[in-house]
């Protein structure tokens, strides 16, 4: 075929040279990524993170595309199981990086949480389905080849390598999204040298390895992910905003089931979400602006709350938030009960959001399912696992870093933008003087 | 109050300083701004191109917020007249600067091409009704405040530099478009000397100038900003997305008066815009996503032109085009007609696209209407006209660049696309043939 | 080989993958281009401009590599003649690429104008000359390889893509010094679409063409290209120092024959130039150390003339200048007697220098020494001239730009800084009064 | 005095708005500082980073500059010792931290080691000494001026706030270098968030401190600097060359005395270093250029070691390299043996080279001298020291990180590249089989 190539700021050229591929990507389950922001609720906090799954679905084709390049050139072989790479495994590790996120829907996150849907499982379902137009382009190749490619992105794939590239902790997904999250929020945090890194990567018995000279770069790679989670992806107020979704998305659902006929109109795509009832024709049928617009009819309802957190929601009002900790964990009843005294259900106007990510871990013998850990090879063939050559990421290796937060209305805080202040003015002051720093304290009594 | 900063990739930090405007930037109608793509269905050809009027319009008030600062350190004067700045206008040029786009909803230009509304005469409403939040907050400053505001974006404010800046043949407007249009399309065509610009801009009595030691640099913002009329916005296959909204808009107008009940159903926040009988608020409720939402349901109507171009659009199937010319024009009907064979309905599957801009224009006495010419000037005061002093200004100023396009499906071409091929083969071959290098020809007899 | 990796801002990864091309960037010959500045006297106006020769021939190599590659993926043929790329002439347009600018010497220009050497010719001298290294290398391959490499440099080599890729009007050394000297200065003008233009370049049996679908990147390049030499490469300030530096050597050369001596015990690694005896040897012993060695000491010589424009070479004090016209150029000799009057040597410290470049060519029937035009290439085979398919390009082409200027110490404007100024206040005044807005200007009578 | 600009690739623009500062970066002192490299033989390993100590010295200033702005904004008070910003002391800061990189000659590191040069002392002398025109510039301000800038370099002047934006574990010099030579040498490592941490920094009565809601962006800059002494200013490769240069000095120093003649006529202007009788106008006439000039010089000269070495450094051939521990520290001078009997004499042929850095060090009670520790600042007002609040930063911290290695020809490995390999055949087996995967090992007996 005729090379096409898709313009990308992260990678410049992302080069299509298989049919197949120019298919999948025009197939309507994949072009509907496009409508599906990739960072969610962080739009709301870096006003130009609104990049979709789309553009980060490419990129991880493309640097699966580049690597599979650099393993053909260097470490050819005839088939796995050398130390080398087989390059008939091409197409499929190509077909699993570009269709690894597919079935993600809006809002992920929250969106589950509350509906019970489950991305993973819809991504492998889409891919084996025979109803979908990436099914039917995919079954081209062979009949299995959908399975196959699903059994990749499930990891039960036997060749490891192409496991690797795809998931792991250091896959071509994560590179991806870093340098993409980076670019499109505007900070330097998740740049990190990728073109060393696809200059040290190396095919291996095991899996995927990265030759010891390289060290330095998967060490960067590794603290650029920790900085992009603790500074964009744990951001604290796009967590407000989160918290703000899954409160309202609570609250249809708890109102559904008493009024079928009002959901039916004023959101009739989230129906089959409300009633559980779902198939993958509705969930396909799902986007970012679905939700949007079934919010601009609520924020119409009869219901306050529900009419409420539609604006908050709309109009970009996120909770405010205070750290807690296991000793405070015990205030928040009490906390909750002031929120409730100011007039607000405190089942829909408070939260609880734990955010934590394990940046690295090693291989664990008590554990019993491991991560994959990071390998590093010399010259003589011996391997060292990543933490034990590198201090930074031992740093921060082997322990979930984050925070857990309480939210609660601006309102208890900003107490001025209360109507009817005066009249809440001991709770108000009650709940402002159990924080300092942003985080939740005992009071002195 | 305290500075607040808002990260931006093109401008790095945009800074808030005064109360009003990070009012105005949480007011519902400004928040919504981050719910209407930038460019449209520009993002559909650019994937990455995601970005919204939001962004923009933080960046068109920053870069104004930048000048405002040089010409106080500067050039600054009691009052206008005298021939430097006035720092009592910041805070109005600081408003219209971030307003001056309020007034966009989604996909404005086809938008308003079938359903008749005005993103100009709205932005003036949004600023002026004593119903928004907007209004409120300026309201604060002055009751007059809100009308001032609205005659520097419709240009009858009488200080001609605060004018100039929000609108000219180089004002912010333009100069945070060009930067930001290209950061996220990827290409390096809109890329400029900002920081140049910003050191050779003076206000002048006669509006706004730069010094002549500065005119490659703005030779240079001309130059590009052709580039990116001629490379990113009117790129044709952008167009024909576009061509494919357009006809489908125009599908659902046509319908509208038998099928009202349909619509309401389907539709309902489009239904003030189909009925001609729509108020601000209504306007104020459309978003990218309620257009979308709407071709979710369109897709599954009964109508199979209202259903197919909704999947249309969707999915991502532009309609394919060929530019023709005043000669060629008369072929069009003879094209037309082809298409109806094939079995579309050529007014929904065939459109015409002109797309010219004027890439800088100077003042030619015989016209009623002139822009106002961009005038560099000299140590001793004297001015000269940008075109007079640029060669490349010269070659391409005075006359509209662009081309304009006959859209048709791709089926038209593609011919295998069809299930029924062999019976339009004809048609198809006559029509094909109708086309060299992109281009509409005369057929040999 | 196993491959070797160079890391660029440029090009990111500098791949070399033959051992050839290794032994020719270790020769010490090539070695030497480390010591020599690309830009010479520019870096005393963008201070960041001090990179070196060095970086830019590895460059041209990487870009000529990576046409290679594209080429040979996209358009092999067996043998030159056929409308593709013979992959048998990769090597020798490597070397040729890596080797083009390996005569060149410390600030080229001057000191060719005053040695009377020539750089060119030393390239050719430096690959065919049995005694350097280089030669011995690319002896290596075939007896004649070095002729053959030195006869692409040359322009007579048959095959004609092989000779355009390196020195055309678009070609691998042009590309890259743009991009190289717009990140070294940190100006945005010399940036243009690599990406692109490595992606619509195309071997023809006539040479390198572009397809036609790249015109507005070939045209950016060249509106780069005339950017960068109006902005960077004629900058009024760097030929102020590059004067300075002429006319300091050529008051060494008129000093030399009467004293031999001096310079042999001061500077004698530039004896065998002032002597005009060098040998190959000697020309490879120079560099831009070995130049600034010398005037140190010669800022102690007794030689007033030499010591004072030593100091301000050193020192960074660069001849003022002013443009003149065919018109005002009679007026020179009156300035030059004031300058005279005023205490300077007027052959020494005034200079005229003209800077003019021609953007782009195209044929022209009469005239007998034509540039390759660059011609575009339809989907069908036709061609067409750059100039014909673009109105920018146009604007510029067929006449060489730039300006001439009279350089004059410094002291004639800036009155005060010369110790005994009111005994010269009457011709400073004058001289003064002949420049207005840069420009020399008839005095009225 | 108006506003004159110097363009720069890291700081876009650099503004000079004070004539003092104008003057010092014209005097003769501050402009030698464009012939002497920033990074060394760093140049040699990473070919682009040929930047000069010119550029870093106007970017510290620029750093400077910003800060000085951002807390007269927003923290001025009248007089140091409050916690805020006394704007007075704008001058001096800003002249220490134009000036404080004055004194550094070429390949400062090595040449200090063998003459006993002292750049720290050279700075202050320049500043101080009556001859210089920096001090006759700064004398203008008053007759104390001089001394009060040195103080700051010094780090004896009272005001902590300005000592410690000019040197402390975070300050306005090592700001500007890990930007300036991460975009020289065109890597990542170097790169954090310059724009945050101006944003965050705060005036404190202790001195300068950092909002605790910018920890992410301090500890990133501690993390980046450390990855880049690991990764670029201790690249083996650039040791290995100043192990030549450093080899190259001790060996022109050793033939001195009965050589006096000799180097008076090869290298004049090295003479009052060799024989230890400097003055400051001896020393202000050294850069880069006068080092190699004297090199082209001796690599002509009859000794075998001056000519050789002198050719090794022109002609890049640096040293090889093993690294050793406190355990294999024994085995050294058993490998020098062997390189004595291949025929190279060990005192100049083999060298050792410690680098360490300490990437951050807290207060420590036992030690006597400690580092100004990095404080964070809480709304509240409380403060932290950096490590305890980032683990991060605590993996670093406390301990120095580096390597040691012996240097050796790259004969000693690449043996056929000796003439007559075969009579040393035993000497060079035994000398490669002590290191394995770049380390000096223990044979098995």
């Amino acid at each position: 075929m005729i090379e096409k190539v898709f313009r990308d700021p992260i990678h410049h050229d992302i080069k299509v040279e298989h049919p197949i591929i120019l298919e999948l990507i025009n197939a309507k389950e994949f072009q509907r990524l496009r409508r599906i922001k990739q960072l969610g609720t962080t739009s709301l906090t870096f006003h130009t993170a609104e990049h979709s799954r789309f553009g980060h679905s490419l990129g991880v084709y493309e640097i699966t595309r580049r690597i599979c390049n650099y393993f053909k050139r260097n470490y050819d072989v005839a088939e796995f199981g050398e130390d080398g790479w087989d390059d008939s495994e091409r197409l499929i590790t190509l077909c699993a990086a570009l269709l690894h996120d597919v079935g993600h829907g809006p809002y992920s996150h929250t969106f589950e949480s509350i509906f019970k849907t489950n991305h993973e499982q819809l991504t492998v379902d889409i891919i084996t389905s025979s109803d979908t137009e990436i099914n039917k382009i995919l079954r081209q190749v062979s009949d299995d080849f959908p399975e196959k490619v699903a059994s990749v992105i499930a990891k039960t794939y036997p060749n490891k390598q192409v496991v690797q590239l795809i998931s792991s902790q250091i896959d071509a997904d994560r590179m991806d999204y870093l340098l993409r999250d980076a670019y499109f929020t505007g900070t330097e945090y998740g740049t990190f040298d990728l073109t060393r890194i696809l200059r040290v990567i190396r095919p291996h018995k095991s899996g995927i390895v990265f030759k010891v000279s390289g060290m330095h770069a998967v060490e960067d790679y590794i603290v650029s992910r920790y900085q992009m989670y603790m500074q964009i992806y744990f951001h604290p107020v796009s967590r407000g905003m989160e918290m703000v979704l899954d409160r309202l998305l609570q609250r249809a659902q708890d109102l559904y089931q008493d009024n079928k006929h009002y959901f039916v109109k004023a959101s009739p795509l989230l129906v089959p979400f409300l009633s559980h009832e779902f198939n993958l024709e509705d969930y396909l049928a799902l986007d970012d602006g679905v939700l949007t617009t079934a919010f601009h009819l609520w924020s119409q309802s009869d219901d306050a709350i529900l009419n409420d957190l539609s604006k908050r929601f709309l109009n970009r009002v996120p909770f405010k938030s205070a750290t807690f900790s296991k000793k405070t964990f015990i205030l928040l009843p009490e906390l909750q009960e002031l929120v409730e005294k100011v007039g607000f259900d405190e089942r829909y106007y408070t939260a609880i959001n734990s955010s934590f990510d394990l940046p690295y871990d090693f291989y664990k013998p008590e554990k019993l399912q491991n991560k994959t850990q990071i390998e590093l090879i010399y010259p003589d063939g011996q391997l060292i696992e990543l933490a034990s050559a590198s201090e930074l990421v031992r740093a921060i290796a082997g322990e979930s870093k984050g925070d857990q937060r309480f939210y609660f209305p601006n309102e208890m805080l900003a107490s001025n933008s209360l109507d009817n202040y005066t009249l809440f003015e001991d709770s108000i002051n009650l709940f402002s003087n159990s924080i300092k720093n942003g985080e939740i304290i005992k009071k002195d009594v």
